[in-house]
């Protein structure tokens, strides 16, 4: 099951601890896993507290859970204990270049830097915070202060709206990756590791910074409006079509442009509008401000046409389009796709899990494994890295310091 | 200006190749140059079809692109002439174990990874793609694919409600960074480079797996309903206050919620419909089950209180909660974050940018730096890096090959 012994894959060799919960760690934990990371995720026994996080399969299982940490191996200790946290900082120092790499978001004082660059001065310690004061938070209060909700929905909608894609968490996970294996590369040439602080606040607003956001109500001293499902300064919207379904259409560029017009047969329309409103509609800034007169010139063609007679014209003149697609349609479509298969998952049976989306020198996605039953490598793992007999683990199992696969999943 | 020159950074002396616009290979190549490498972009004479992106600043530069390019060198090549393409190649492929690195999203076939080996075997080229097998594809058109509009937004739309945040974008962005360092990774233990490919669509297409949303819909049969702003799973929403502002508050564990509970004062409230409901408020299910009960029992502690009042009780007894901001709000209040500073950049004066979210070695975030203007460093990179003397440089700026500094930027 576990994809850590193929020697081939970028990260081969390399071995990381991991002592996180809900989506940005273990995310990122995941993902280097999926390029061949031995990932050992610790956890308490019995489980984190996302281990039971929605949804949840009829079988109990949680998908959240098996479709974030698949590929890892799972070790469960008594968090309490003194004992179980000399286990857990004994695996997070063991020795070996390939190893001293701590992926964290606990803010536990006995996982605090300090304490672990003392029994290991070049571990490579990286914390995921809420904020970078220590102050908590998640996904969905950072994204209330990053101002994306008030600019988000339908125009008519007077309140914020909330984005449900838990997209900063994401973000940090793989902001996370990058930052570690930049310490990795770094204490490969200097021998140094050291603590790398990362707060879900910080990703979240440098994001809205860098895309111009910020700037921009700074320069003009004015927030923008909400756009609907608009895109913001070129033209973007979606279309109803025959068949009762929708298509998101997008012309960023003036080729684009072009293109829509030709295959929808609006040249000539255009062409005239051009003139008599003296735009441009080759320059991005024109086709946004006049949006709404473009889109309903445009949404006839749509109207005459199935989705996907719509999506097969759009597609051969090189249109930027997506249908639009619910949960259901898109695990019935993606069935070929290899980067999704069904896998059989702890407490939930046979379901669709992703593989890696990065695909390695011309070969497909690397294909989805199982997530780890809770505890499975509690002994191979302290037996391996830590070199504890059998006896050591009997004693610690009977004493409730360790805890291997619960019976139940 | 550039951060390339700083030997302390985790990324000194990476060399990396550019050849990417708008969000995704951008902000990945911008997130590598703020780790230290030396990220050369390259565009064409007169700028990438991104050049000009909204937001604009009043003076005309694109606050977007600025956002997006923060500490690159810029080089502007001919890029439809074979000499041009020739520079290009060799910067590219130029000899040295920390070069031979490019990011590219062109899809074109003089930057094919075939072509390029030939000159450097052990090139690692990440390209950046829209749809797997080809097909163009941004942000907005995959977003539509992937099934998120459909539950995004108030429960009283009809419609999807696309996301605003190109997050799918972002993403793409920090999972090639990742890809190319695990690569480095795997070159400097085995030699070997390649092409690493990735698409836009994947990246969402495994993230909506990841968060168990395609195992639910496919074990349960059925899609999910919008929710508004209420969190999926939990306990999660937004409240009005008594200044007319909204907060977001989460109770994701039992004891977050425990807090809530008792800094609203509404624990016997609680206990007593836990009886009448035979609930149990302290599992998730049973909060997200009963949140529209749940929701309007907290709602009167908020219309009491200001956002500010409301924030500093809620965060003294450590609930998850977040105010919302606008982006103008956003600017002034993070005036003393030193992850944002107003920093000169091209075409738009002193404007608010962001560093690096890593921070190292309990230091600051890496205090953002300025965008190149256009071309900037096309001598001093060809020079550089190929060794072109000024009378190579002046012959190929005549011929028009290359080109400097954009006079109006």
């Amino acid at each position: 099951m576990s994809t850590h012994r193929d020697q081939d894959r970028p990260l081969a060799g390399l071995r990381v601890v991991e002592c996180a919960t809900f989506v940005a760690g273990p995310s990122g934990g995941m993902a280097l896993a999926q390029l061949g990371a031995d990932v050992i995720r610790v956890d308490p026994i019995g489980g984190g507290p996302d281990h039971r996080r929605w949804p949840v399969a009829p079988a109990g299982g949680s998908l959240y859970w098996n479709g974030l940490n698949k590929g890892k191996r799972s070790v469960t200790v008594d968090l309490s204990a003194p004992e179980g946290r000399e286990l857990v900082t004994a695996l997070i120092t063991a020795p070996g270049p390939q190893a001293g790499i701590l992926l964290e978001n606990t803010g536990r004082a006995w996982l605090s830097h300090e304490t672990l660059a003392k029994r290991r001065p070049d571990l490579i310690h990286l914390r995921v915070q809420g904020h970078a004061d220590g102050r908590p938070a998640v996904d969905y209060t950072v994204n209330a202060a990053t101002g994306v909700p008030g600019v988000t929905g339908p125009e008519t909608t007077a309140v914020p709206v909330n984005h449900v894609l838990p997209a900063w968490d994401l973000l940090t996970g793989m902001t996370a990756t990058t930052g570690l294996l930049a310490a990795l590369h770094r204490r490969q040439r200097t021998g140094r590791g050291g603590l790398i602080e990362l707060a879900l606040a910080d990703v979240a607003l440098a994001s809205v910074a860098n895309l111009g956001w910020l700037a921009e109500a700074q320069t003009t001293g004015r927030d923008r409006a909400k756009q609907g499902n608009h895109l913001y300064g070129s033209f973007g919207v979606d279309f109803p079509t025959r068949d009762g379904r929708r298509v998101m259409v997008v012309a960023l560029t003036a080729s684009q442009w072009r293109s829509l017009c030709r295959v929808t047969g609006t040249e000539k329309v255009f062409a005239a509008m051009e003139e008599a409103l003296r735009a441009d509609f080759s320059q991005d800034a024109d086709r946004y401000r006049w949006r709404k007169v473009i889109e309903p010139i445009l949404r006839p063609w749509f109207e005459d046409r199935t989705a996907e007679e719509a999506g097969r014209e759009l597609g051969a003149a090189r249109v930027l389009w997506g249908p639009y697609r619910t949960f259901t349609e898109v695990v019935e479509r993606e069935r070929e796709n290899p980067l999704i298969a069904d896998v059989e998952q702890p407490g939930a049976g046979a379901v669709a899990s992703a593989g890696s989306p990065l695909r390695w020198s011309g070969a497909g996605p690397v294909p989805p494994v199982a997530a780890p039953r809770l505890g499975a490598h509690t002994h191979e793992v302290l037996s391996d890295v830590l070199g504890l007999t059998q006896a050591d683990l009997s004693r610690l199992s009977r004493a409730g310091v360790i805890r291997g696969a619960s019976p139940d999943r």
